[in-house]
């Protein structure tokens, strides 16, 4: 089952994560998202800076983000954060996370990623290594609609 | 001309806006988009505070909001970010950002927030008010492809 | 002994958290600080909501914080923050907080806030009320010097 | 006089800077002194990267930070940060932010910074070059008690 390729990263919101409404202020569930995705290639034991030895790459370059929101978060809640691969191509991964409170999904968003190489300070995309690809394509689980 | 519909608000990236790769963190775009937001409805003479007080609501929540990143953004970097309504529905505003430095587009972000009234601590979406509508109706532009 | 006065909050250090010079941005040891600080107080059962709703109070804003840099924090960090009661005058308590990474300390910063209500919008500093003094001061311990 | 000497940064409070307050979350205004120190540099024509590449320098690592608070700010307060040279030593500079809101002070802060060289990844404070020590001294202004 798909539940091992699905990797967990857990918050706890804080004062200082929320605005005047006493609300999460929404570029935070970007933080963790990123956050979240540092975790899971770590999870997957394909840490980045580990990539960046290996292939020349600078990190996963952002191509697009996007949330959806669901449900305000306040402080105090803990929010689990549910990262997978859902997309591969040539030079790019799509991320996503689904973020619940007790079960009950608050956020639902995805980072598309790029493989890119650094050549003399230029990053250019690149294909992802077949090596690569093959490791990525075992943990590809079917995007989550939401 | 849809200059006058078009909205401008200047940010200067500053170090701490920065990450270990010495580029914007990501989610410091959204923030920026959180305040010319803020500053765009101040400029078509429609201040939240303002529309909070006359309708009852509470801010405009997200429903979802999203970004393309077409260039990497550093310290000391001046960004205008030009902000407009792309899209009204029965009650939502879809609100585009278009961030560039000297002319050039670097980030393309849009926010759908909701009209949203508060009753007993309970946010339902509502139709947006005729003559609300009308006035963003006047400041509707189309949305540009990025 | 002390230990059970003295409150331990973990942290991970993330990317988001660290400047270009790849260590932590140091406005947020503040935030770590103020998430600490939050913690203790429901740590010895005292959970600020608690007491603005006994007290009239609103929060307990800040007088003077302050910090000092030891060791620079990195990507993965783990931080043990140890916060504990280190002053209290009539209208005004000391926080202290060792920041630690492996049993080493890395930063070592206080906060001052105000004991302070809030009549018609105006916020004046006022004696701490006896009974929650006795309480704090149970919890006193001595300040370090780092 | 020493208004030459004391550099000015400017700040407009957004609502992503305030808390559920409603007001300023505290470590903003050690964001904001950061990126006032990065500014004061650069109007002394000093910028830290000149003096990165002429003297194998890494920034000017933070020894102690610290910061009185007297007025809370709010959503949309235009802040003007007042920064200056107060004290020199051996290997330290003390810059004092003097944060006004419509020439009321709202916040005084200092950050003691350390003139350090980096060899084989080691950070070791040390002596200020002469030439440097003169311009610098040339800024210095005395320290303004809040």
């Amino acid at each position: 089952m798909s539940l091992v390729k699905v990797k967990q990263y857990k918050i706890k919101v804080e004062w200082g994560d929320c605005d005047p409404y006493g609300i999460v202020f929404y570029p935070n569930f970007y933080k963790w998202m990123d956050s979240a995705q540092w975790s899971y290639f770590k999870s997957i034991k394909q840490p980045i800076s580990k990539l960046e030895e290996l292939y020349n790459i600078k990190g996963l370059p952002l191509l697009h983000t996007e949330a959806k929101f669901l449900s305000a978060c306040v402080r105090e809640d803990i929010l689990n954060i549910q990262t997978s691969l859902v997309n591969i191509t040539n030079s790019t991964l799509k991320i996503q996370h689904i973020i619940k409170r007790k079960n009950k999904i608050v956020c639902a968003g995805a980072e598309i990623r790029i493989w890119a190489e650094e050549n003399n300070g230029i990053i250019k995309s690149k294909a992802i290594p077949d090596k690569m690809k093959k490791v990525f394509e075992y943990y590809l689980v079917e995007e989550k609609k939401v």
